[in-house]
């Protein structure tokens, strides 16, 4: 298999995600060539005006051709289409990689592709509350976890690829298993969305009646509600490829929220306190961003 | 009545918000003197040696003596008892103001005090996660909503003077009655805040079985979960000064999250679309901050 310096790179999906990544590969000079496919062609022009991108075409077929390795920047839905649809257009021998917020159904879709190609499941754990090209920016993935979910099908030199390619732009490359995968992210990850969706929800029905809630919200509301701007379409693919883990994570969340609940209500203040204090020493105790 | 610039200034608790207040009073000269009270001598030296107060002590009875101005920055409960010890010793006309999250507890015994004084309720609209002393920082009320909840007994001269403090240090004066600050602060600050714990524990409950949680937890669960940090003293004297507001808005979420995961499990997606749109929207047209 080629180093990735050799390497002809197509990213299908020119959004946050997959722009980002672009910019890195094309401004590190980490390839030999940069391909970027979007839908529209707005996009296209914007990404190859930018120089984020080497080419760019609306056009799947010609996109892939020739290239050494595939990455699916896509919601998780399209991607699991374009797995299909791309397929008959590679390469033999071919990385196939995709950058989805589940992988169970991902792995399982690339499972089924034509033997003499090289899925990996793959996930960089980064991203932002807006999205689009416009938001896409160099060095997204600098410090980032990227976990990658080889398949048992994936050879060794792909697994390799994929490594260099996650470390090129800055990453830590973590191996995992799809369903670990889903069910760690579904509580890190989509829990969180859901409560900030929530929580909107709900400062937006006091706002109907008294709206200088927005103008007494701070930091507070602020980072709890964050995740909810989030782009709509790309978290109802999470959600619903991913259903069963987040419904357990949810629901185990509404019994921790049930016991403050009622221990607020009794005005048991040891009890109120100790759990307090569990998730203070634990949240502060977690040392990987400073916040 | 005196001007800002002409007053001794008492304040009470030197934590993170009592401290970034003397540090701003001091250094920028907004009044004639600055005296800080905490309860630990090392607080005292601290504060006293940064530069932050003019005069600090341990005790209230000389902290208090001869003030114009008397701000206490203590957690709620411990600002109830303060109101009550330090009635007797203040001097007739002195202008009494708090800096405590919930205000109708405070309100209430701002109003049993001496006839002579003047209490006004108070609440800067800012913070950070982290507590104490070492935290705190200049400008910290810079551009923040400062809520000020006077007294039927309040008079405009004393409004006036708090008004002329709130804004010196660069923050917006708004004024607002107490329930009605408290039922707003329940739902963008209190519900935040026990949110964030119930994700906190729901996080640490997956981690005991699989640790890989906290290497891939990245910005959703890091802003998400932000605020579980936050003291828990403090959170605990808000909350439970603060008990039926925030029940309601915990109940009121709790109904949104039910319909959301109702929605899930039942695989609606033009339901689910619908709900997500909504707090996008909202979230994303929220535009006093920038996120």
């Amino acid at each position: 298999m080629k180093s990735l310096k050799e390497c002809r790179v197509t990213v299908i999906g020119l959004g946050l995600m997959g722009a980002s990544l672009c910019m890195d590969l094309v401004q590190k000079k980490l390839c030999r060539e940069v391909r970027g496919v979007a839908r529209r062609s707005r996009t296209v022009l914007d990404a190859f005006f930018a120089g984020a991108v080497d080419q760019a075409t609306t056009d799947l077929h010609s996109g892939v051709a020739g290239a050494d390795i595939v990455i699916l920047a896509t919601p998780v839905r399209i991607i699991l289409d374009q797995l299909q649809e791309i397929s008959p257009m590679l390469w033999p021998g071919a990385l196939v990689m995709d950058m989805g917020s589940t992988k169970s159904d991902i792995c399982a879709a690339m499972a089924q592709m034509p033997p003499g190609l090289q899925p990996i499941g793959a996930h960089p754990m980064t991203g932002k509350e807006v999205a689009g090209f416009e938001a896409a920016e160099p060095d997204l993935y600098l410090n980032a976890t990227w976990v990658l979910s080889p398949l048992t099908r994936t050879s060794p030199e792909a697994l390799a690829l994929a490594t260099e390619l996650v470390q090129a732009v800055g990453a830590n490359p973590v191996l995992l298993e799809a369903a670990r995968h889903d069910r760690l992210v579904a509580a890190i990850s989509h829990l969180p969305y859901l409560l900030a969706g929530g929580l909107t929800h709900t400062v937006a029905d006091l706002a109907a009646t008294d709206p200088k809630v927005w103008e007494l919200a701070a930091g507070g509301f602020r980072d709890t509600s964050r995740v909810a701007a989030s782009d709509t379409r790309m978290f109802l693919d999470i959600l619903l490829t991913n259903r069963s883990a987040v419904l357990d994570q949810l629901d185990h969340f509404s019994r921790h929220l049930a016991e403050l609940r009622n221990l607020l209500e009794a005005g048991d203040e040891p009890g109120l306190t100790a759990l307090l204090n569990r998730s203070q020493a634990a949240r502060s105790g977690w040392k990987k961003y400073s916040s």
